[in-house]
This record gives C-alpha cells, sequence and structure tokens, in this order.
C-alpha cells in the first residue's frame, strides 16, 4: 500500500482538477490510499461525485490556501501549520504519507517544504528534477530551478541524488550521468562545471556511470539517463524546450489547416497526429521531483488538467514504491563515508 | 556594391560546400563582389563550374587551412596570416571587404577575428547573436557561446549591441530588448542579470525599448526583438531548442510512416508538411553573428550544405547593407559618453 498526500488547493484550478486527478490516479493504482487536505466547502462536493476515492481517502479541512502568486516567505508566514500545502507535506514528515503531490506555487512550496522536511544530512540545497521525453525514452534533468548557483559539490550532490531517482524511476542499475555544458572548443564552460566533473571522476562513485560533458542538444536524443547542472541554466533548458515544442506544434496546426488537401491528409493521418500529440503531450510527463529533502515531495504544473495532475501522482506513486528516499539516503552516505568534508582551512 | 569575403576552407566540406553557397548568393544578390581565400588546387577546379561567381570575385591562394578540431591558440600559431580563415578576416580589417563569412570552426574564428579586428572602444568582450525563428517572426539571442559568465557591464553593451543589430536586421527604431532570467519566484535569478536589469533601466537607452526579464518559454513566441544573456545560458538554450526540434522532427517521420493511411495523408499534406520543414530548416536562419569586433564577422554552421550558407551570406549581405559596425558604434558612443567608466575605486 502506498499512501499519498495531497494538497487540494494547489494549482491553477485547486480542487476542480485535482480530486478528478486523483480518482483517475487511483484507478491506476488501486493499492492507493490519500490523504487530502483542503477547505471543506470547497472539496466536499466535488469529493461527493467521486466516490470511490472518497472511499479510499481520509480528508483533512484546512483553514488556508496558499494563493498562485503569494511570495515565499508570506505563504511560509500565513500558511506555516495551517495551509493544505503545508499540512500535505507534514503528513510526510509525520510518516503518515509516502509522499506529497502539490500543483501549488513553486517557490511556496519548496519553502514549506525545507522548512517542514529540512535538507538531507550532507545536502545544502536541495534540486528539482525533471524528467524529459526523449528519442530514447526519458531522461532525468536537474536543477531547473531550485538553487541558482550550484558549485562543483551541489553538482556532485545532485549527480549522486539524480542517480538514485534514475535507479527507482527506470529501475536500472548504473545509470549514465552527463554534466550540461557548452561545446565551443577551448572555451570549455564554467569553472564549476569542469571542477564538477573532476570531482565526480575522482569520487568513482559505483552507482553511477559517468559519462562527462553533453550539450544542450543531447537533451532531446537522450545521450544519458541523467544530466545534471545548476538551477539558472536547467531551468531555462527547460522552458526552452517546451517553448520550442509549444512552436513547432502551432506551426503543424497553421500548415494543416492551410490548404483544402491538407486537412484531407490530416484527416486520413489523424491516428499518426494522435500518436505525435501524445508524444508531445507535457501531461504525459508531469511532475518535477524535489530531491535533497527529508522526503518526496512532487510538483506537479500549476495550469495542468485531471490527467496532468494524475501523472504527476504516478510520479509520486514509482518514487515511494521504489523507496527514493531510501536509496537517496544510501547513496549519499556511501559516497561521504568514503569522501569526509574537508574539516577546515588546512584542508583545502 | 556589398564586398563580401569567403573563407572558403572552413567548415566539414570546405569549398566543395562554400562555392556553391556562394554562387547562390550572386543569383540573389547580384551587387555582390567575392574575395575567395583558399587552397587553389582545391579551389579552382571547384570555381571553374561556376562562371558566373568567378566574374564577380577574385581568388587569392592560401596556404594553410585551419582544422575544423584545431584549437584556437594552435589555429592562431599556425594560421596567423597564412591561412584562408585570417586573410578572409584580414581583408575586413584592410578596409578591402564589408563583411567576411566563414563556416570554420567557432573557436578559431573567434580568436582570429578578436586578434586581427579587435575589440570595439569600451567593449571587453565580444558576443556572438543567433537569429532565432520564432511564432511571431525572428528574435536576435544573445550572448550564445563568446562569453561564459558575462557580468551585468557586460550584458549592458550586449543589450545595446542587439539592438543595434535589430536595427540593422528588422529595420525596426525602437527594437524591444528583454533579460533571460527563470521564473521561480522569489529566486529571481543571477545577480548579475538583476543588475544588469537595473543598469539598462538606468541607463535610459533611446534607441531600444527595454521590456524586462523574459523566459525560456518567450524565445520561441518572439514576445522580444532581442533576448540578451550570458555565453553559457545562451548555448544551452540554442542547442535545446535545435534538439528539441530536431526530436519532434523525428517523432512526425516515425508517426506518419507507421500506417498505410498515415502514409497517404502524409502525401496528400505534402505541401503542408514541405512548409513546415521550411519553418523548422535550420538552414534557413543560418548564421551566427559575431558583436563587439571592428567589423562584421558571421560564423555558418560547419556542417551546413550550400543553401545553409547561402543563407549565412544573405546575413552578413544584410548586416553590410545596412551598416551594422557603424550602427553599433554610434550607439554605443552614445551611451559612454552619457556613462563614463568608473575611474577608480572611488567611484564604485
Amino acid at each position: 500500500m502506498i499512501r499519498i498526500s495531497l494538497d487540494l488547493m494547489g494549482g491553477d484550478f485547486g480542487p476542480e482538477v485535482v480530486i478528478p486527478g486523483a480518482a483517475k490516479a487511483l484507478e491506476r493504482h488501486p493499492d492507493v490510499t490519500f490523504l487530502l487536505f483542503g477547505q471543506k466547502d470547497k472539496c466536499e462536493p466535488l469529493l461527493a461525485a467521486h466516490p470511490k476515492l472518497k472511499q479510499n481517502a481520509v480528508f483533512h479541512d484546512c483553514e488556508v490556501a496558499v494563493a498562485m502568486d503569494e511570495k515565499p516567505s508570506q505563504a511560509l508566514r500565513r500558511g506555516r501549520y495551517v495551509s493544505s500545502m503545508w499540512m500535505a507535506i507534514d503528513a510526510v514528515k509525520k510518516g503518515e504519507a509516502d509522499v506529497v503531490v502539490s500543483a501549488g506555487n513553486t517557490g511556496a512550496l519548496m519553502a514549506m517544504a525545507k522548512f517542514c522536511l529540512r535538507t538531507m544530512a550532507n545536502i545544502e540545497r536541495p534540486a528539482i528534477a525533471a524528467i524529459w521525453p526523449t528519442l530514447a525514452g526519458e531522461s532525468i534533468v536537474l536543477d531547473v530551478g531550485a538553487t541558482i548557483g550550484a558549485d562543483a559539490q551541489q553538482l556532485l550532490d545532485f549527480a549522486v541524488m539524480g542517480g538514485a531517482m534514475a535507479r527507482a524511476l527506470f529501475e536500472i542499475e548504473h545509470p549514465k550521468i552527463g554534466l550540461l555544458n557548452v561545446g565551443v572548443e577551448e572555451v570549455k564552460g564554467q569553472e564549476e562545471v569542469r571542477e564538477a566533473g573532476r570531482l565526480i571522476r575522482e569520487a568513482g562513485l559505483d552507482t553511477i556511470e559517468y559519462c562527462g560533458f553533453v550539450e544542450g542538444s543531447d537533451l532531446g536524443k537522450g545521450t544519458v539517463d541523467v544530466v545534471v547542472t545548476e538551477g539558472f541554466t536547467g531551468n531555462i533548458a527547460l522552458k526552452t524546450a517546451e517553448g520550442t515544442a509549444r512552436q513547432i506544434a502551432e506551426y503543424l496546426r497553421l500548415s494543416m489547416s492551410r490548404t483544402l488537401l491538407a486537412k484531407l491528409g490530416y484527416i486520413l493521418a489523424k491516428g499518426a497526429f494522435d500518436r505525435l500529440r501524445e508524444k508531445m503531450d507535457p501531461r504525459k510527463v508531469n511532475g518535477g521531483v524535489f530531491l535533497g529533502l527529508n522526503g518526496i515531495v512532487i510538483k506537479s504544473h500549476g495550469g495542468t488538467d485531471g490527467e496532468g495532475f494524475a501523472a504527476a501522482i504516478d510520479v509520486g506513486y514509482d518514487m515511494a514504491r521504489n523507496e527514493l528516499t531510501r536509496k537517496i539516503e544510501s547513496d549519499l552516505n556511501r559516497y561521504h563515508a568514503q569522501h569526509p568534508k574537508n574539516a577546515g582551512p588546512e584542508a583545502a
């Protein structure tokens, strides 16, 4: 049995999307029980429409809903202990849930998750990992926005955590890891990236296979299982890829609706177009995973629909079933036992 | 008359691509004369096949061809004064050509261009500007790889130079400029980007319209005419977008060849697909522009074909015809006259 805690009030549409999404996910995973956190007056009527979900869930009334445009600091002040977001996270801390899923605002969710769950021992800053569709299947890309300006040691931590996530999600023993870098000759990229490459190589991690530098063009190819980068670049890359996909979908739509012949062709090839749309559907790979905290937190896109939210629950389900947190902890402990942190300046 | 200097030996295929590309470009721009630099034995037979080009060009024999995998420092040592790349650039310096186009290796081309042409007064480091296809038309994105880790002042210089390029290329008076940043709440991105935003706002530049921060998803939308970013992130964004476009083209190809009905639909909609392919064709927007040097240098993709190289020549033609260098110089002088650089530490 997997216990999943849900923030019903998160996202652009709150319980109207989260509750049907949970119902969908339950159909796929009948061994799930839900802990639901939300404002009673808004959630109860919607829950009534999903008797099977209601039967497999415990509902908790919460006073406060964190707004999508609320600053993290304000959300913390206003929503600590009393908001659906906080209480959903707290259920993981208390050991009542295995994973929490929220479509709420990223900054607030990260701030509350850090405050409530705390970062793991030896991890200074958490990361957000995205699941990236590739020609070879799927890859994990991290960090896509939690830490701006990670240093070499933090990039190494990301590699260890991303490797553990790949082992949990893709069920492969030695995931291939690459560091995102630029390929221009002799301008070999940021100092931190080069230093991280050296650290990872020297660490001789036996849980991953380090493959050196990869470029932006490798992301869509799926050259490696895990791409490690600092949060600023990772966030830009993620949003650039999403934007490019939307741009091409729009080109396609315009091209196909221009002439009668093209429209007819579209109708005949509709099955193929549907498969393509499915491939390109951002809802299918919805769910950023917060790594480096004492508990699994899944962030769904705020603007997603029920199908997309169900996909985020799927990710949470897989992570919990494969004991992601324990895998990360054990990999990190293993690394840090072999490489104790510098004790002082004389070690530098 | 526009005088264009070409490095015939650059690119994966050298004169076999550059010469037919030049011939194509000449058909579109009969007012061009070419200065051609290459190894005689390799170029003369190919030139013989293009009598019209030969008639409108002066050929210069060069001893050395810079290799695609040569390190910039080595290329400089081996190729200074004697390589086709150097001599093609030098023609701009001598005032014999208005612009130089090369498909040679980026690092070597930048190193030679910096050494030969020098950076403009007040510009510390040059930038590479890419022309980015968007839903709204085209944007300029810089820097895509010349400077790793630009500071706020350098980002401001990029904004001025990108603005001048937009005025020359798109013929608009006040191009819209955005700074690439991440949108995660309260994690407002790199210190340099925020500081650059402040500097640009305070500078009150009357040649551009500053629109604040944009995100990765804005690149494909064409929210602004010029997107300014530091070279590491810009390079990753460019290659991620190119990779995503290739990935979706591959999905499309697979989808359309799977069933007989889809194939039939493809045939009927072929005109539309051709238009789509044209939209997505990287050859159509081939040509990175080196900005900040005393002369215009256009970098073509190394792996392009004649059509793509001709597109790079088109870019050079537009830049030269619209007097890009003079526009940049005048915009920079205007800014720096109003904002003299700090004279010493006491000014900080």
